[in-house]
């Protein structure tokens, strides 16, 4: 069998996957900062790490997932001044700023779930790690990568890069950032523009601080990410992930970070999710382009003609690859809607067939299988999986015209293989399954006499019967397919 | 209109409830330990209070409410020695101690969410404050009131005894508590068994330790309840809760904690929720005689005869004062759920009442709203509360037969009146209400169709179909009720 090779952002080239541990995967991501709710590309992020995660379980490993919730640090300012973003929004507010923390916290676990994420092995948050930023500071301060200046404490690259090469991952040069960054307003006690803050010191005004060696201040932004993933995954670990628009400067300051305090860059592999688009431009409060994950669910958007169930959308975002630029749009979406259906059908018709034709079909699972996994074994590529699996609904298709296509005993292996694809791996949720059992009950125990009614009509050429019927049931959204076993149902959206 | 009264522990006496903040309430919770499940007296604990900030904010009040979890310094053992409580979990299962509280958090989280708890206002954790739980021992340190000895910290309760009255809360005078207490073995640093850890050193098979000024280790347990809601709340509070069993010494600790440090005892009340009993005896889980959450609401118990939704549960505990001892019972439980269910009906037939009859009926809504008032505000005496709803369920049921009973205003005013109580204070959930939007839509035509033949059968005196429609449908767990304006339906339990 194939085995896994994941695209190294670092070395822009496919890498077999190799554990440092056998048997075992340590994944970190960086998550949401929460201080306003996230945006689809966020969860289109956090959607494709969660499948990485899914998968990667899929195979075997006992999966170390770390995925942290930034609420301190992070400056409405890339450059190191600003307000926190977190503690901004509470002061507007009038609040404390851990409330405004744990109200987009708890929105953000409200999305996750809707869209059937796992949780993660491990959520540190950024506050809850200030004791082990301070001691990375101090290791960084030691070891002479980072200097003092009032009270904040600033990383040096200038006297890093002359050891390392700070640009490593992003590919850009220190005269690039140079020219990238504004001049020093004699505002700052950086000594060089491109420095980054491991400490600041907290000003009168700002609310979230701490005590610290250095006086009272909060952490830099990117200081948390190298501080968590070393306590929780190690020095080095195998895998580091985020979103495209975090690998400068955040994820390149992370390694700096990790190899001036740890003499080690953390992780072995770097994946970064490619972006969302909506109707081909760029996503924007601004503009109004923009769409929020509750927006989608409830169709209560002007780019949308309807509401979206959370596996539509999750089908639909894995049928790019990850990192890929995906648009999203009301038709792309309804295509989708489309294709997840025929797959719905399909699983819930294989998990009904009736036990007939030979026992071994015609069909080859085993080798439909081993094409699955070495698509997703291909940097996940997701897209080509969603293309096998619909070689396999039309292999369902014909089984039920010719029962030795599928055969018994393939057609009960194939269940099986779908069942982790379609539910395990992919995430995705059949209504049906999950809808709650109670009134799943009455409404089989409703329908089991609607059709006896409708059939009963039928048989009598009762036409007007059976329409009415018919009729009243689309009114409540619900199809009715007639098969050779006779009539079932589903619920459409 | 009567103000709200709340029994304060610490006097044992009613206090009217003056907020130090006019229109805002300050209200801390100890929450769980999450190194396991919470059980079933956890969660009436959570519930009371969640009732408890339900109806602060009706009464308007802005609450800031905060309710912890421990996701370290939790020792097996109470006197402050053997192993952290997650810790040893952790090494129990090979895994990162913050793997078990995340595996725990999220398990806690879905509990509440199941039993429709609201999330406090902000949530956090012990591992999140060791940065102030050292603040607050270095205060204590130089106040006076605690000593080093050996990288730990203890607290002094002698000397502390000798200015402030240690064991106020509790009642429990120091010779009572020295002759609870083990001798000293010889093991410990402490120099009177009735003193208590602040911070401890951590032993090298000690895996949850952070570095401090006396070394690498960890706080005590009843510390970061005082420095969070000191934190969050301030040296001086409104409302500070939590199950009875944290009395002593937990609570009696924070107050000497914030006494000895803020030269404040903290909360102005103090709340106590009483315990759970099952079928007449303490839960344990040695002895089976234990329920918890998933098991209630999925039935697989020996000790239910059926499963149980979370506001039939939640109703039960609400029949109760929060201060009394509750008996869970499968008896108890059926019986909570014949009253809730006549609960949801008359509210159901209310909001679907027809525009008939007088403006203004005979029923005294207002007088009826303030005993209803008068009641929460007796200590949030709910029990009274819900008879007081059950007063209103017979006018409901009067009123279909003389719409003079409520008249048309009347009868708008007390669904406003019933919407709050039901749903916005108690936090009950109609099945019906939030049942999936679509599944419902999809129920609702399918069961038109069926009550529509059903209606036809019994027309033409064909009570064999008609009594197969009712068989069908009772196996599906739909019961359907002849009223005169037709049939109606519900999903039974």
């Amino acid at each position: 069998m194939s085995q896994l090779q994941i695209y190294d952002s670092h070395q822009g080239a496919l890498k077999t996957f190799t554990p440092l541990k056998e048997g075992h995967a340590g994944l970190y991501v960086c998550g949401p900062t929460v201080y306003s709710h996230v945006h689809l590309g966020n969860v289109r992020t956090f959607l494709s790490f969660d499948m990485v995660f899914r998968y990667l379980q899929f195979l075997g490993y006992k999966v170390r997932y770390v995925r942290n919730i930034t609420d301190a640090g992070h400056l409405i300012d890339d450059a190191d001044e600003g307000e926190d973003k977190v503690g901004r929004r509470a002061k507007l507010e009038q609040v404390e700023p851990m409330e405004i923390a744990q109200r987009y916290t708890v929105n953000f676990h409200d999305v996750m779930r809707a869209f059937n994420t796992l949780p993660p092995s491990i959520e540190p948050t950024a506050t809850g790690h200030i004791v082990e930023q301070i001691s990375m500071t101090q290791q960084l301060l030691e070891n002479g990568w980072a200097y003092e200046a009032n009270g904040s404490i600033y990383f040096d690259v200038d006297a890093y890069s002359k050891v390392h090469p700070y640009g490593e991952l992003s590919g850009r040069n220190l005269d690039e950032m140079r020219s990238g960054t504004r001049e020093l307003d004699g505002q700052t006690d950086k000594r060089s523009p491109i420095d980054f803050a491991l400490w600041k010191k907290a000003s009168e005004a700002h609310i979230m601080r701490w005590a610290s060696p250095w006086g009272e201040g909060f952490p830099g932004w990117h200081l948390e990410c190298s501080a968590m993933s070393t306590k929780y995954l190690g020095t080095s670990f195998d895998i580091h992930g985020g979103g495209m628009d975090l690998k400068f400067p955040h994820h390149e300051c992370e390694i700096a970070q990790n190899k001036g305090a740890n003499q080690d860059g953390g992780a072995q592999v770097w994946m970064h999710a490619n972006m969302l688009t909506l109707n081909g431009k760029r996503m924007s409060k601004s503009t109004g382009n923009t769409l929020l994950p509750d927006e989608l669910l409830s169709g209560d958007s002007p780019h949308l003609s309807k509401a979206y169930p959370a596996s539509v959308a999750r089908f639909f975002i894995h049928q790019a690859h990850y990192r890929s630029v995906l648009d999203f749009s009301d038709e792309a979406l309804q295509a989708a809607e489309k294709g997840y259906q025929r797959l719905i059908h399909a699983w819930k018709a294989l998990s009904e067939r009736p036990g007939e034709g030979p026992s071994k079909g015609s069909f080859d699972v085993d080798h439909w299988q081993a094409q699955c996994v070495a698509a997703m074994n291909n940097d996940f590529n997701s897209p080509i999986l969603i293309a096998h699996l619909f070689d396999a609904v039309k292999a369902i298709q014909a089984d039920q015209q010719d029962r030795s296509l599928l055969g018994q005993s393939g057609a009960k292996v194939l269940l099986q293989h779908l069942n982790a694809w379609i539910f395990d791996v992919l995430g995705l949720q059949d209504q049906m399954r999950h809808a709650h059992a109670g009134s799943q009950k009455a409404l089989d125990a409703a329908m089991g006499i609607v059709l006896q009614a409708r059939k009963q009509a039928r048989d009598q050429k009762d036409w007007s019967t059976s329409d009415a019927i018919r009729d009243q049931l689309a009114a409540g959204g619900i199809q009715v397919k007639d098969g050779t076993d006779g009539s079932t149902y589903t619920i459409g959206e």
